[in-house]
């Protein structure tokens, strides 16, 4: 059961003008799944993207990369299967996925550069690209603006729920939609981006915004969540912006309109990354770890990091148990080597639990305990050496996540 | 259920002249457990010792390091409690740590900076000192030679098996023998030494080589293990040689006797840290991790521990799932950024997994299926980019894991 999360329903799902998606059934793994999506996306869109920094990078992370070599400005398609991650696979596993963008690029009549592939599943098996090629003229005869919710069902896989999000704002007079779909639910430590992550949105940003944008969306969002701490080699997260709605283009980002954009496709990006918590393999708890008073940011999230990492921190959200010296050992164990541990304040939600690195006399574990049972959960630790702070995502560690990691392939 | 490891028969372990063992129930945290333990040490024994390296390191170890401050040539007995682990207690728990050192100290008048402190369970609840000094007299009392097995016994926690080992070998022409007991089943990812190790030989080892020489006993043995990457608050391994045996005194590691002795004590030192794997906290599998072809230690070790900390790696063992592109993506998350995967080979046992990065065209699901079902497995990673090695020891992640730590305290 995912944490206080439900599918976004299809009328709160605004299309994006100048995005399709056609989703079919391409037996990638098992037949009967909607496993092949392909967002179709109008001349003129301009792309921006980041991936995982996993040296293992699954063979469509590598020719994404090349695609996008020259810049954002001539893709045209996006093709996403499930089922099999086409990572560990080699160059075989490269030249399916070329195969792959070959025929959609046919089909399409543009260029397999303009083509960007992506895959998640079973890494280590060869991705059976003679299925997906024969899916795609289903997949492209499917394609329609108002299947994005049918997009955010087709490329889960462990997932529980699909996850969808649109906001919309007012920019140079005109009505901007932004609309993203995201999945994940194990193997996420994102690195850059998610599993997966597509959003888009009609408003007209300058090309040459894109990518740096993408950066910055994901190291706000989908680079802040951890589920198991295992970084994917399929990471992948995609902002469109197709240049329907209109207005004046944005060419940085200092105007207030500008400004409220950047805020709605953060707000996106943030959603759909929790979301991707809420929905962890096993989560019973949503966890917020925000961690203050650092030097910089890369020590506040070391130590975000070892706490929402930790099985024994995890497994003891899941009882609801506050054994909350286990917050504190790995605090001590973040790698940071010149900590004062006598500095240390550790709050649960608003409740003081440690002060100077000891137990705080008026903590009660009654106090403790009645946190540990709600279902979201904020753990505060203050550092005292610095005015850095970080937050990052997570969820607790429980039997269902063995239980899934453990049956995932059978 | 440890995999293969069954507790050491009495009569294999061998008394160490000039150490004797005291065990009592003194019911820091339950009644009618042996949870405290004395280790005397006759007068010119030399103790070497490593701690851990958690910033939040618990109040006896803080003692400890003050009292080996001066080299560790008066030390004259530890103290160890289970029940309560003295970390995140701040200056009281460093104040009654001293109040128990200080009781000991009177009984065997001797000075309390003599007396070297252990604690282990619990984290951030305070120590019950009062019932620790209470329980002394009667430890004091039943001090004896031939204690060693209650002693693994009595340091126990989460451990279903104490864990004990003994060996001799001939120093001069001398006999010399070397015990030792360890404890830890969970929160275990040494950083310098495990939980708790105590090793003792009535060899004569020059007082100045002794840190050294538990350093680097523990470099190849406790620091070489993990069950779920959680580096404890706690962590203390001490090495005693009492100087009983009459042999001339070793000043270096050059000679064959010298070179025999050092490797029996490695010996002891990695039998007791692989049986904290076997007995890690709800393992079925006795995993060995060997990285090959890295440019330096270091880098091995990182790609070791990837592995061995990753939960889908450890789920995947759990459930004898063949599903070995996961251990790929934990190659690949390492951090060994210029990695080049196309450079990879993998081994499970004797089967060639994959090579050059992709899955081997000869690898048939069968072979690591078979491999999988094993109760000791060996993973080899071969990076081909260097010369240096490294192997670790890990065990599976398993729903009793969950368990064991979500029901710690109840």
């Amino acid at each position: 059961m995912p944490v206080n999360l439900q599918a976004t329903p299809a009328d709160q799902l605004f299309a994006v003008a100048g995005v399709r998606w056609g989703i079919t059934e391409a037996g990638v793994r098992k037949a009967g799944r909607k496993d092949l999506s392909i967002m179709l996306l109008d001349e003129g869109a301009v792309v921006g993207a980041v991936f995982t920094q996993n040296r293992f990078c699954a063979a469509p992370v590598q020719l994404c990369r090349q695609h996008l070599a020259g810049g954002g400005h001539a893709i045209r398609a996006l093709m996403i299967n499930t089922g099999n991650a086409n990572a560990g696979t080699g160059q075989e596993g490269l030249e399916r996925a070329r195969a792959c963008c070959q025929a959609l690029a046919e089909q399409l009549s543009v260029r397999p550069e303009q083509i960007l592939p992506f895959s998640t599943g079973v890494i280590m098996e060869m991705l059976p690209s003679e299925r997906i090629v024969a899916g795609l003229p289903k997949a492209v005869a499917a394609a329609h603006a108002d299947r994005w919710p049918l997009a955010a069902e087709a490329i889960m896989t462990t997932d529980t729920v699909p996850k969808a999000c649109s906001r919309q704002v007012v920019v140079g007079g005109r009505q901007v939609t932004i609309t993203g779909i995201s999945k994940g639910a194990g193997m996420i430590r994102p690195n850059m981006a998610t599993m997966l992550g597509f959003m888009a949105t009609d408003a007209c940003i300058d090309a040459s915004l894109m990518n740096a944008l993408a950066h910055d969306i994901a190291e706000g969002s989908f680079n802040r969540i951890t589920v198991d701490g295992d970084t994917s080699t399929n990471d992948s997260f995609v902002v469109v912006a197709t240049h329907k709605a209109g207005h004046a283009p944005i060419t940085g980002w200092d105007s207030a309109d500008a400004q409220a954009l950047r805020a709605a496709l953060f707000d996106v990006a943030r959603w759909l990354a929790q979301a991707i918590v809420r929905d962890g393999e096993g989560a019973t708890k949503f966890i917020t770890v925000r961690v203050e008073g650092g030097r910089d940011t890369q020590e506040c999230l070391r130590v975000a990091y070892a706490i929402g990492h930790s099985p024994l921190v995890k497994t003891a959200f899941f009882a609801s148990d506050p054994n909350l010296g286990r917050i504190l050992a790995a605090v001590g164990y973040a790698g940071l080597s010149d900590l004062d541990q006598t500095r240390i304040d550790l709050y649960l939600d608003d409740v003081l639990v440690a002060q100077g690195g000891g137990r705080h006399p008026q903590y009660q574990e009654a106090d403790g305990a009645r946190v540990m049972k709600q279902s979201e959960i904020a753990v505060r630790v203050l550092l005292g050496r610095g005015s850095a702070s970080e937050t990052i995502w997570t969820c607790d560690f429980s039997y269902d996540y063995v239980k899934i990691n453990a049956d995932y392939r059978s």
